[in-house]
């Protein structure tokens, strides 16, 4: 059994061999949280910034400040289009950072929020945005305090770009680091319903499905659940790259096997069928009202049932376990009985749904 | 003479006559700082997000977490060219937030960085920006400790934006509301060199002029000045709409007149020269390592001594008395003894100088 600190050895170490980004430009891969994205990060911004709090990054930083232990997160948010089934920018802005603050196991508080405008930009649009996110502010207790907006000429944006970074009080300590062979692997939710949701909201392809977005924020199923639970090891919501790099991350970041039942992975039937019609795997989708929590086995079924009780955890379910070999990988067991590999994304699938 | 509550109430209820936005799509001047700005900030963002950290907004909100009294700020850079002479985006977006939280009062303590790239964007170019941003957080004293990266797809963007936010603790208690008729107004350097120094590095202007961004962390020259004058009023940097805008902002907010010696303000001959070629006023055109200061009259050669001790404040000068009538307005003695209404600026002659 190795120690936290041993984890956490071997985390810098594996940063000390981190890749070289080799592309001349920017792909869109680069921001679809995959490969690509990884070694963008690691080779150019964890390399020239290179502090402790960044090094060992999840989707926040936890800093000491004049004696309060705060987290500190930001996204920035380019979906398209900017309204769809379920939500809006607006929401979507407020609650990815909302729950990255939750996932870091903090408590919400204090949102920024920067806006990058297109000239002609429909101030009706700009004002159904902006009501849409003060709308979600309030359902998750948090109030937007600072904010800036800048204007940028005809086609030097698609309409408005919004980041948000955001401020909480850390009450809970939850870290990769902590990831123990033998622990279980949940979610909170049906996945994938974001990204299909945009995808078929660009009216590109000529599928209907009655979808909607899954954006919500999480800080009160996340509370319940740590309640619950405090030993929770770590949570981390599954955006961008779907369920699966997010737990090639731990994986990798842990030096840990993860073993998914695929048949256990709650999906609804029609985000499966929207899925197979347009070729992609559900587990690669962004959810954006869904998380991945370890826990100690012994703690599995409190866990469940404390997340089954909220209304936004009605469909969790264990997912995974956690082995320690092969290190480093995510493994399915299929519904056919066989074993295969959930590699990292490669590859933007889904461009801009975030 | 009027107590500290009673601006704060007068402010309050400036706001519930916030004017209404009328046009129907956005311009460029809703990003340049002033009328538009204003009335696109207290129609719609003040109005949807109401609380009182914002209703009160200077460049960042002060707030009590955990019983520490945080400053928290966040700026998006979209500048024009990303290279100019004196600096780049990255050292603008980290200077530009250093700057923001030490005018709050507070000491400069950690930074989020929000990429939005356009695909084919050179990673040689993203290299030098990331270069350049870490140089000027290590400059500061501060950790860019957390981060995100989009990337949206050719034409959606130009080249790369850049979001961010950043905490601070707040050591000084600062605000435009403390501000009384009979104080002195400085400034701490020469003004206009930024937004001239971006104008011409476009090169569609067929001007040459050796000028250079004056793009600077401020957070030592601010406790200089702090340290020597901890009585002073209010700090707020020069950006956007320049020295005139601060000035209306602060006189309209304090119902105060503010009364400009032209002559007196600092202005180098090559600026000035840029300017009257533009047409510009250099009232009105962006610095981003300036700062006005207003500081109670008998501790004004106190301050501005401190000032002029630090390299970064040599050329610091008194420019200004806050007097109490006409409130709201402020009025120039001209250099031929005339007097003339600096107005708020309207519409955007510098797109993208941020």
């Amino acid at each position: 059994m190795i120690t936290e600190e041993q984890v956490l050895e071997r985390i810098r170490r594996a940063r000390e061999r981190r890749p070289r980004i080799r592309d001349e430009r920017i792909t869109l891969a680069h921001g679809a949280g995959g490969k690509a994205s990884q070694s963008l990060i690691e080779s150019m911004f964890v390399e020239a910034f290179r502090n402790p709090a960044l090094e060992l990054l999840g989707d926040g930083a936890v800093l000491g400040v004049d004696g309060a232990r705060l987290a500190f997160t930001t996204d920035s948010y380019v979906v398209s289009p900017l309204f769809f089934p379920g939500g809006d920018i607006g929401d979507l802005a407020v609650n990815g950072t909302v729950n990255d603050l939750a996932v870091t196991g903090a408590r919400p508080l204090y949102l920024s929020a920067g806006f990058i405008l297109e000239e002609g930009f429909p101030t009706a649009d700009l004002h159904r945005i902006v009501t849409s996110m003060a709308e979600a502010a309030k359902a998750a207790g948090v109030e937007i305090v600072t904010g800036d907006t800048k204007v940028v000429g005809r086609g030097k944006a698609d309409g408005c770009y919004i980041n948000t970074a955001g401020v909480g009080v850390v009450e809970h300590t939850l870290s990769v680091a902590r990831v123990r062979p033998g622990d279980t692997v949940m979610v909170s939710g049906p996945i994938a319903e974001h990204g299909v949701t945009v995808m078929l909201a660009r009216g590109e392809l000529d599928i209907e499905a009655d979808l909607t977005s899954d954006t919500a924020p999480l800080h009160d199923l996340i509370a319940t659940l740590l309640n619950a639970v405090p030993q929770t090891r770590m949570l981390r919501d599954a955006t961008r790259g779907g369920v699966a790099t997010v737990l090639n991350e731990m994986a990798r970041t842990s030096n840990t096997a993860i073993v998914v039942d695929e048949s256990a992975v709650p999906i609804r039937p029609q985000v499966n069928g929207a899925c197979e019609l347009l070729g992609m795997d559900p587990l690669y989708v962004a959810c954006e009202g869904r998380f991945i929590a370890v826990v100690p086995a012994e703690d599995a079924d409190t866990a469940l049932a404390a997340l089954q009780t909220h209304p936004k955890g009605q469909n969790a379910a264990v997912i995974a376990t956690v082995q320690a070999d092969p290190p480093g990988l995510v493994l399915a067991r299929t519904a056919f009985g066989g074993t295969r590999v959930i590699d990292t994304l490669v590859g933007d699938p889904l461009p801009r749904i975030c």
